[in-house]
């Protein structure tokens, strides 16, 4: 097959403060021909789903070498994780027709060479945007966030934050499956909603309209907390400190309120990890992939039997995609935020 | 034995800031009789040395029930770790003429109703002071701290704040017997000293000296630090996150630049935490009493064979004990402080 044309996203420079729209722009490279080049290893791909993740922000800002993922190249288009349909393989494991997801580009074609950290799809028995999503990477961050990280027990208490969220909301139910009582945080009434009558949640509460962080979290967790799930940081880490249970744990997956501000806030309730004898572990998705097989085993029949829901935030079309992305920093999307490109 | 008078110390109130001598006094408590009462289960006690510990500065502050440790009461003695020597004994664990460490209070003779939290010294060819120490709470703390909590491998980086401290010492030989790379920060000349010189530190160095943190850190880690075994907090700590390696590991023991602020300083590079998969954990000594006999037949011979050493400040006399106590934490002492109240 032969592309002579490709549209991409590219960013225009290094971004500080809150991402906009206008940070990156839609171009349509020229090319004569793209194809995989004679001898590649390396895959073709059509794009069909990209994924807006907020750890994509990190990459957005200038950086030592040596971080855990490398930034974007200004002028380059924007990488992330996606699903794709192979076109043309250089790599005996992926064939023409075989649909993939794993790290791509922004942009209607990519040629992937890191073919190493691409996983074939097997089962399209399901919407191929979950690819990106409860059947990606923040499926496995969930999944091994609470049940390898947080040393989940039946009957303990578990604070989620931005709960509605590509992985919040499966933390909620992987926990609520286990016997588990949760609690969910998100930033609107719409999303608030969906944690209590969609997702399962025990209890979920607006943090904008709690003016005390802390006394919301007394509300709600009268005993305190055994496990908080982190996805946030900043004042509600601060406040969630306050409230741990005797050796709670707290799985940091992220902590997207202060990925935009030039210092982040400082915390100052760490002291009371020690009187409660609290674990608290960074952890990245990454570290896990070896459990993916396991965890499709436990995900797919679970979605199959409409015990695990996931919600998407679909918008469709790359020239939607630079909007989607800034918006997921500003708590725009209801659920996990996805780029259609092309449906095939 | 019947005794007509009992020197104590007292908390005067509730204190706020740095401790001052003067907010103990020292009172004679006139008595007929101090005897065990009739039907006691308790054991009374000749105190004969007092430990002087950071975590004492939580005590003093009036604080909601349901903290680990109670505060102290204004007008009674201050209580705390000590080795006394029984004088009648309630409880038939002990006899007269034995001596134990625990729980007692800041007095000549106390009467010890909670017997459970007494240990019964059976080997007295070491200094008994040590069982304020090494063979008590701090060593506890630093054997369980270092070994159980930080999962420590021979080859590691280790950095200790506090380092000369009653805990910090020991962590930093733990560390060098295992086979690690150990550098201690402790507050002057003398202490830095100690570790380089005394202690087998294979650096130190004097925090205060210090005008980025961040770049003395990167000076004795270029590689980046495997465990940190934190007592200190604050600053320390936002220095110490920069500079920690993949999968690293923080145990909290303590934080003493943060006991006497009225609103401690905030931490602001809890981020690093994700990228690197750090795991931080707050630990009591307590917890890993059931340990003691274990930690007692490893250090013990250690000990007598010279392979650990120990330093102790030691200052004569119940009088002497509240400035003992308030120098801990200006960093006066040198090495773990005791206050002698008498030989025996």
């Amino acid at each position: 097959m032969e592309v002579t044309s490709n549209k991409q996203v590219i960013l225009r420079d290094y971004v500080t403060g809150f991402p906009k729209e206008s940070d990156m722009q839609l171009v349509t490279a020229a090319t004569t021909e793209l194809k995989l080049p004679e001898g590649s290893n390396g895959v073709l791909v059509k794009n069909l789903y990209l994924s807006c993740d907020p750890y994509m922000r990190g990459r957005m800002t200038k950086r030592e070498p040596g971080s855990y993922v490398g930034c974007f190249v200004p002028g380059s288009p924007i990488t992330g994780y996606g699903v794709a349909k192979v076109l043309e393989s250089g790599d005996p494991k992926f064939k023409e027709g075989d649909f993939v997801w794993g790290m791509t580009g922004w942009e209607e074609y990519s040629l992937i060479t890191a073919t190493q950290a691409l996983f074939k799809i097997h089962d399209i028995d399901v919407p191929l945007s979950y690819y990106t999503g409860i059947l990606g990477m923040p499926g496995i961050t969930a999944y091994a966030g609470f049940h390898e990280v947080c040393s989940p027990k039946k009957g303990e208490t578990v604070f989620v934050s931005a709960a509605s969220g590509a992985v919040g909301q499966l933390v909620g139910q992987f926990a609520k499956l286990l016997g588990c009582c949760v609690v969910g945080s998100a930033g609107s009434k719409e999303k608030v909603d969906l944690l209590r009558n969609k997702f399962g949640f025990d209890e979920a509460f607006n943090y904008k309209e709690e003016p005390n962080l802390d006394a919301a979290l007394k509300r709600y967790f009268p005993e305190g907390i055994d496990i908080y799930f982190e996805n946030v940081g900043g004042k509600m880490l601060d406040a969630v400190l306050l409230n741990m249970r005797m050796n709670g744990r707290i799985a940091i997956c992220g902590m997207i309120s202060q990925y935009n501000l030039e210092q982040t806030e400082g915390v100052h309730n760490l002291m009371s990890l020690i009187s409660k004898q609290v674990r608290m572990q960074g952890f990245v998705a990454f570290s896990y992939y070896h459990l993916y097989g396991k965890f499709l085993e436990t995900v797919l029949p679970a979605i199959k039997e409409g015990k695990i829901i996931y919600v998407e935030d679909v918008v469709e079309g790359l020239e939607s995609a630079p909007g989607a992305l800034a918006g997921l920093f500003a708590g725009r999307n209801v659920g996990k935020q996805v780029v259609l490109v092309s449906r095939d």
